[in-house]
């Protein structure tokens, strides 16, 4: 029995590891059989087609960012706690970004997918107002209930479609640099809601965006 | 030979219609032929395939949004002027929108379209800074150099995805609503920059959309 819980998770890294590489609709499951050295009728026995595998895939994703973007935000937390944790989203997304990059091929052959989608873009938007909410609560921000929900819907249409848009602007190849650069527009989102001196913020972000070469 | 421009106009329009109700994956030459009641023969005399296709309606998509994003603007336009000026660059998108909903797709078979997706992106973050830069200039906004590029970066991700962001939520099916909330969201990132009583800015805009059922 364990040997079969160990070939199954090694079909689903292996094929993410595909997908995300050349693009879903690019790679086989004949494929991601002869990658493993194991027989097409071997890879059948744990996932009946390639169906199987991405919704299997997106299980893991979808637990994965659940866990993250439920992670209780109680208090105002510093620019390096809000950086870190913008940061961990966006590394989440990059594991499977096999999946953005083909939403809509891969929503039209895994129907039962849509929904779900939707709902993760929904708790996205609500821990983005949740963390505008504790940033207003500590004075740190200070806008109105239209701002913030406009905010907040901009906050999950970024984490969306950050890693995408960078990849199509062909501007940059690494990753860490890539995540680093959308955190930082992130946080340019919040800072004209800073009261007082907001030069100051965008200063302070200036310079830790710097300091992450 | 009048004749035979029109075959190829309407070959285009009915491959655009189809590619973007169905999604361009679903729809093949030998079906665009059958809607159009012309031979797969007679298609291909005048397209060597799909991939000719896509790249003849890319031709007419760059050289629309390149005049409305070219259109000069040489002082700040009113509210109402640059809610349609933002609105006319949706309409484009959403009239060839089988692109954006399957890049990656088109990308990886078409991939002389890269280089020039790339530079739409460009003139597009352009268009953004030129139009601030005239809001700047009015005094209808401050900001710094660095609010200035994130907010025009924020502007060009904003006109290439939000269509895909409604449709992935679920929330809208109607396009004009649709594309006046996108507007709307365009016009609400500005809004923290309008100096002194941006309550009153954001009211307009609250005003405006309600307008626009």
């Amino acid at each position: 029995m364990a040997r079969k819980v160990k070939t199954r998770d090694r079909i689903l890294q292996t094929a993410l590891a595909l997908f995300n590489e050349e693009g879903e609709a690019e790679v086989s499951t004949v494929e991601i059989a002869g990658v493993l050295e194991i027989s097409p009728g071997n890879l059948y026995y744990h996932f009946k087609g390639k169906e199987a595998i991405i919704e299997a895939l997106f299980d893991d994703f979808e637990e994965e960012i659940r866990q993250v973007l439920s992670a209780p935000i109680k208090r105002a937390l510093s620019i390096e706690d809000n950086w870190i944790y913008i940061y961990i989203v966006f590394e989440e997304i990059n594991d499977f970004r096999f999946f953005y990059n083909n939403l809509a091929g891969i929503l039209e052959r895994c129907p039962d997918l849509r929904p779900r989608f939707a709902r993760l873009l929904r708790l996205k938007e609500e821990t983005a107002a949740s963390i505008l909410a504790a940033l207003e609560r500590e004075g740190v921000i200070a806008c109105s209930r239209a701002e913030r929900e406009a905010l907040a819907a901009r906050f999950a249409a970024h984490l969306t479609f950050w890693l995408q848009y960078v990849g199509l602007a062909g501007a940059e190849s690494d990753s860490r640099r890539t995540i680093n650069k959308g955190v930082y527009a992130a946080m340019m989102m919040i800072a004209p809601y800073v009261p007082g001196d907001r030069a100051a913020f965008t200063e302070l972000l200036d310079g830790y965006i710097a300091s992450q070469k």
